[in-house]
């Protein structure tokens, strides 16, 4: 479904949006950290936001633009979260929204605001709005590629897809791009993502899909457990496709929805896949619950223990840990009812370690990409979670000070 | 109240209780690895047990026999958990009660069983055996060290301590040795504790004080979020210091309980402590919540975030991961009424950053212990509980194959 030629094209690939990436030098590093995703039609927007009670002042602001339905641009920065901040941070992120506003030529309360970086520093306003002159100066249907670099901070690589489908007789484009990597956890931590559609759809039925989409996508990855006070989730759809406006219950609508979900559950896995000092890619089924909310505990209860992302780094094919997770996620399970499987080498079963062929786990464990099956025995529920494992790397990345 | 003196005495401190610790041959390394502990005058007893839903061969045994009520010995050994060991493992377990009950000459059902390290492994029943018999002959009242010392895995040390107290006019003794280490969480996980007392006492009453103990001392440490499958605090109680009975609701109860909880507190922080490649002590104090439980939520919260973990490893004052974590918590707070402290420096409030001198602070972080308190401004509850940092030795321990 997404080609690796209209990947780079990113937020631009729907007809009427165009982005820019700079370098304000709010990041140490003095790589690019202002993005700006503009659409000169109005958009309908939507959003998922943060669970944490301390939420940053971005998103703050940000909810109320979603709460308005309408929106002609997104600025975001990185090296900065501007979270516990304060009233200067609130003002602040406002501000952010007024200067785009005014570059682009829109108002205030069309402009959504995103940062992600370290906490409780306040935004170098001066560099923010030079970037921001800078960057809708250079605002352009190329510049999705620096945008997205733009937002990454310990990213290995800037996420970004595009797909165009038909809905009802109309070819529609999709494009987004996305920041992850440490303090991924449900609720999507420091996770930035900004997906652009030309499709045309009401902000309310929009938010109606992306709010489900989100609990079977960016709810179901974790990196370490942790939750953001930045987290953000938007979409903006501007109808530039020129398709008939989307109904709820329709076809078109089905289409969107499967196209959408398809998109977040994509970034979702890269996200995971790419998580701080990640060396493993790891996908883990879990079948036969009495409920969807039953399998997703018993998954994260697994992503989560450090003890099996370690494991996994070390590439050792210990199911004990596996089944330990799964004994105190709190959910009912019967050990002998329980079968895990590593790569679809069963490993697991009868309350017992499975026989296997030694050769056959540890080419499992040495794969990139590993897939854990827990089938439980209990219903017909089930769930998939994303993570990753625990390395060194991550110990390093987190154990000393940085931007 | 523990004095160095009494601490290597630790189980055979109180009156008329013998221990040993021999090499078995059950661990690689060739370490002592099998423990006896025994008392020829009948004791009460009382234990807690993981509530991991896949509980080890030995935890449903010894079950049974705190079910009884009464026991003679305990006799447990390292390098092997016996767990996830269906039928085969159970029948283990009781053959291990047995041999020992056969060696001190008392009823298997009167035989404590206990085991810790690899999950998914058969006992080796011969070694097992000649070890058992090797204990019973060397079974001495300075037999204590060496059986702390056969129920350690990736411990650096083995915990143990003894105290004398005057419960109604009568000197009754406390002695206790534990293992922790990787995978302690609450509900104790990995986590071996074994408590003997002279006191006379029943095992109800003993019971009733151990399980609201636990509550606040055991279960309110944290490494690294996991919950084993054999975690197991027991305590006999011998009567062999002469005293009264103890009943419920007296002055001899209250400091029968206030002694019982202050050990079970010194070793739960002993074991975080000594958490696997743990180079900090992190005692967690969150108050001014409505419920106990709320406090604890949070502490937890903190305790268990690897971002707070991985900070504090990095000796990085990073409030901002702290904040985070009580704000995902999930539980009622308002930003602007916390006030987190790192060793008694404030480093947050009114919903930013504190100013703080970076001497002061650095001090703080470059200590082995450090404390972390956090004031929620919501009640008059409040809740402690003990960690420690994230290192790459951690990592290490755990990314590689182990016995």
């Amino acid at each position: 479904m997404f080609s690796e030629k209209n990947a780079a094209a990113g937020v631009t690939f729907p007809k009427g949006f165009k982005a820019a990436g700079v370098k304000a030098g709010i990041k140490k590093s003095g790589n690019l950290d202002l993005a700006l995703i503009y659409t000169e039609k109005e958009a309908a927007v939507a959003g998922v936001f943060t669970k944490n009670a301390v939420a940053a002042a971005p998103v703050i602001v940000s909810r109320e633009v979603v709460k308005g339905g309408k929106a002609h641009a997104i600025v975001a920065n990185a090296g900065c979260a501007n979270a516990c901040t304060g009233e200067t941070g609130l003002a602040n992120a406002r501000k952010m929204a007024a200067l785009a506003a005014a570059e682009v030529g829109c108002a205030s309360d069309e402009v959504l605001v995103g940062s992600t970086g370290i906490i409780g520093v306040n935004l170098p306003m001066d560099k923010l709005e030079a970037g921001i002159k800078a960057a809708a100066a250079e605002l352009s249907e190329d510049g999705s590629k620096n945008a997205g670099n733009a937002i990454i901070t310990t990213d290995t690589y800037s996420k970004a897809c595009s797909c165009e489908v038909e809905i009802g007789g109309q070819a529609v484009r999709f494009g987004a791009i996305a920041k992850g990597s440490g303090m991924i956890q449900p609720n999507m931590a420091t996770m930035l993502c900004y997906i652009t559609t030309d499709a045309n759809i009401s902000s309310q039925l929009m938010q109606k899909a992306l709010s489900e989409i989100v609990e079977v996508s960016f709810n179901m990855i974790s990196v370490d457990g942790d939750m953001s006070t930045n987290d953000t989730v938007l979409v903006l759809a501007n109808g530039a496709s020129g398709a008939a406006e989307i109904t709820d219950g329709s076809p078109e609508y089905d289409k969107f929805y499967a196209t959408l979900k398809e998109i977040c559950q994509e970034l979702s896995k890269r996200i995971a896949a790419d998580g701080e000092g990640a060396t493993k890619f790891l996908t883990i089924n879990v079948s036969g619950t009495k409920t969807f909310e039953d399998a997703k505990t018993v998954a994260m209860s697994i992503a989560k223990s450090p003890l099996v992302k370690t494991a996994f780094f070390g590439e050792d094919p210990n199911w004990g840990r596996v089944i330990c997770a799964v004994g105190y996620a709190g959910i009912p399970m019967v050990p002998e009812k329980t079968v895990i499987k590593f790569g679809g080498v069963p490993v697991y079963a009868n309350g017992l370690g499975a026989e296997f062929n030694e050769d056959d786990i540890h080419k499992v464990m040495a794969e990139h990409d590993i897939v854990i099956d827990v089938e439980m025995g209990m219903g017909d529920a089930k769930a998939t979670v994303w993570s990753c494992d625990f390395s060194y790397e991550y110990v390093k990345i987190n154990g000393e000070y940085h931007t």
